[in-house]
């Protein structure tokens, strides 16, 4: 959901997409890309990859097209993966064991300090330590977090929703099938699996609604 | 991405969305329901939601609003979930595992038939039989499979995809955090977990563009 202030959600969900083909041709060593050969690999048009980047000061140079290595560090700034984040995870069942496990994060340096479920255990070869749900209010006041994720059964997430933001976090990442409301400008990015689920199933019975 | 056929993307990723809220209220006992209330429950505005469903076919009485167990019934069969589908999940990592255990699936009737992975292992307590993967072809000839949900490493997936499509499936649910093409009109939905952080990321260093 994006404010009327020139910023569409749209553009802004696509940024990390061109994060991450640039960070793939970077590995390649390719060093310039055009706005045309971005637009072969995305799938977007050559114009509407030019209209995004330009709306934050990323312009292409004629002739030449971005220099790979400079429009990813700017984008990287802009979608902030240039910092660092403190997170806690709330729910540590099965889809909260995942993400505390998912190689991918870990190596973008997005670390998972602290674990919180409705009961402590100790923590073993494979688990961290679990801490108790009613420890979550002191630890947020001892320590500077900055996004909590929200893996629970949905009855409970609007609750841990509650706590994180009176607890000053920026961001809530929400995994619970369920619309939860952030207060004190916490901002909210929801994965809805189900919905996600169900968009695939519309497409799969409407299949001339795909763009193949 | 959807065709230019006067549906766009954001109308059909809201009709979960509506789904879902409709359970909610159904489950509650409530009969009928307003598109005031709904835009009350969604944060959306009321001829938003008319214009989305009145697209569908799915018109409210003037006065009365709709009959929540209808519309329900409506839209479960626009986006198909009146239908069991047969699925099979590539891919027994974390993110596979947390597919394979998540409850609201298996609640709402889609089944995960088989499991594959590179190394074949027996079945135990909390894990499924998990068959080599060099038998998938032959499992999509022998198995009507409606959706092949892929959660390999990255490198892996591409080539998962296009043995499901060979195999027509009816549409894949990719989970490996890169852009994948299927042929033979497969549809494909992405839950790329990395551009959703990034999505948080970017408002949390620019919550002005959050609309809160």
């Amino acid at each position: 959901m994006a404010k009327d202030n020139g910023v569409s959600l749209s553009v802004i969900k696509r940024l990390p997409k061109y994060y991450r083909y640039l960070e793939s041709i970077n590995d390649r060593g390719i060093v310039r890309v055009s706005s045309k050969e971005l637009s072969e690999i995305t799938g977007l048009t050559a114009s509407q990859i030019r209209q995004d980047l330009n709306h934050y000061g990323c312009f292409g140079q004629q002739g030449y097209g971005y220099n790979v290595r400079e429009l990813m560090d700017e984008l990287s700034k802009i979608i902030g993966v240039d910092k660092k984040y403190k997170m806690v995870l709330v729910g540590f069942g099965n889809i909260g064991h995942a993400l505390y496990q998912y190689k991918t994060f870990k190596d973008l340096g997005y670390n998972i300090d602290a674990v919180f479920d409705l009961e402590a255990r100790e923590s073993n070869e494979n688990d961290p330590e679990i801490l108790d749900i009613e420890k979550l209010p002191q630890y947020l006041k001892d320590n500077k977090v900055d996004i909590g994720i929200i893996s629970t059964p949905k009855d409970a997430s609007q609750g841990v929703c509650d706590i994180l933001c009176e607890g000053n976090v920026s961001g809530i990442w929400n995994f619970s099938p369920v619309d939860i409301k952030t207060k004190n400008d916490v901002v909210l990015e929801n994965v809805h699996l189900d919905e996600s689920l169900f968009t695939l199933t519309y497409f799969i019975n409407s299949p001339e609604d795909f763009n193949f």
